[in-house]
């Protein structure tokens, strides 16, 4: 069992005194995402990505990343994610296959490429939107106005839950948040894509079986910045409203205004930017 | 030409007041590098990478990727990276050549396959380090003791120069120090390891002419956290310290310590904590 904290020993130098100490870091390691057809079929097994991440809540990710890269469409297209035993002893933990339902096509030249590369016909910004709006099965209903008294409690009761982030001092959260400002789930990662993914395979595994969790009248909240990625990860799931703590880029912002995205900033004390008010695209 | 900074209307909300605003953010456009031989010649073009990243500095990008991603071995075995002018409009500044030395061996399934996958021969933190030990030509020279003094007046004197992050308040940076103080180049980009790889890309560029800048005395600082793909590209450049505002992940700092790298982590104020103090491995 892999942990998501390692414990090193340091010199921690404060004013110009020196001690050796314990500190706790988080965990990086690489995990390797296959996919196939029947549970024991390698003939047919694609190697989909090795991305470097905290362990935990592995098959959430591999379904979350699978989803949002655009290889699958719905959770019922993968059976199971499971780890791989078949793999030598010191990758054990790092390696997850995910069960495709057979009436997925694995077209491994298809999956061995990148989200970029398969969907987007030039190099760029509008190729890139072009790309998710190919990539997302339906449009994405308002969020609606939103409440400042409820927005800007969200980040203390992320924080709140924010368990690996008390240890490490390092690690990015994602948060997914009901419209009333309830924290349904939160998840944490090394790689702010991977804890976006995690959350989002989390709600995908839950709808497998009833009662469902669902994307809508939920937002999703990150601890960092809010790039181009992660609101292509919430327009292929269709939330309609992501906040960050941080900064959003440029093409952050043209995504979500062309997706009707509600996207907040810089959320932090009573202060907030709303980067896709009506009426701008 | 893009500019790394775009304004944006938005609405900002403060304690409950709206207004509506301009905002300037962070520019964030995919970059494709491709490679090749002689100037013109597109029959043996390979496609290597397309990267989100802040326009800017593009040449030194692709040099400084291709050189820590061990697709190259040194700043001679690239004759130049130019801007590809046979692409669509829009395009235009968004997709970069570098020309390859003759003798060069350009091996298409090589390249176009990432690092981990070409080097590592498993998946867990062991063979990623390895991995970085065959990418690496040389030992890395020891940095020997860190000054407390010095060191800590560092993230003053690179806050100073980090003019985008000054007007957008959401931009990576990373910086060159001389082991005394001095602030040798310093480059920004939405992406962390952007921003090393322009640092890098940008020393190399010089290295071609005389006086060569180097990365020996030197160190680089980051100004979020330290992950294994950042220390990663200070070993195979051969930076023997590597300080973050931010913290380390546990695989960094067990690369920093197998490699004899220097890692500062958490620099803020007078305090800092020293990862891989002599001793520890």
């Amino acid at each position: 069992m892999r942990t998501p904290v390692t414990t090193v020993s340091i010199q921690r130098h404060d004013g110009g005194q020196v001690q050796d100490a314990d500190d706790l870091l988080v965990t990086e390691e690489p995990l390797e995402i296959r996919v196939g057809h029947g549970p024991l079929d390698q003939r047919m097994e694609t190697r989909v990505s090795v991305t470097m991440r905290t362990p935990g809540y592995d098959e959430e990710l591999a379904l979350g990343f699978l989803f949002t890269e655009g290889l699958i469409t719905t959770a019922a297209d993968v059976l199971r994610v499971a780890p791989c035993e078949n793999v030598k002893a010191e990758e054990r933990g790092n390696v997850v296959r995910a069960e495709l339902h057979p009436s997925v096509v694995l077209d491994p030249a298809r999956w061995q490429r990148n989200f970029y590369t398969t969907s987007s016909c030039g190099v760029c910004g509008k190729s890139s939107i072009d790309a998710v709006h190919v990539a997302c099965s339906a449009p994405t209903t308002s969020f609606g106005p939103v409440a400042t008294e409820l927005i800007t409690a969200l980040p203390e009761r992320m924080r709140a839950a924010q368990t690996l982030f008390k240890h490490t001092g390092g690690i990015h959260a994602a948060a997914l948040f009901h419209r009333q400002g309830e924290l349904v789930l939160l998840r944490e990662d090394v790689g702010r894509h991977n804890a976006v993914d995690k959350v989002i395979g989390a709600v995908l595994r839950d709808q497998r079986t009833p009662p469902h969790l669902s994307f809508k009248d939920h937002l999703l909240l990150v601890s960092g910045r809010a790039g181009f990625e992660l609101v292509q990860k919430c327009a292929i799931a269709g939330i309609a409203c992501m906040a960050a703590v941080g900064a959003p880029s440029s093409l952050a912002v043209q995504l979500a205004r062309s997706r009707g995205i509600t996207l907040i900033g810089f959320l932090r004390g009573d202060r907030f930017n709303h980067y896709s008010p009506e009426g701008k695209e």
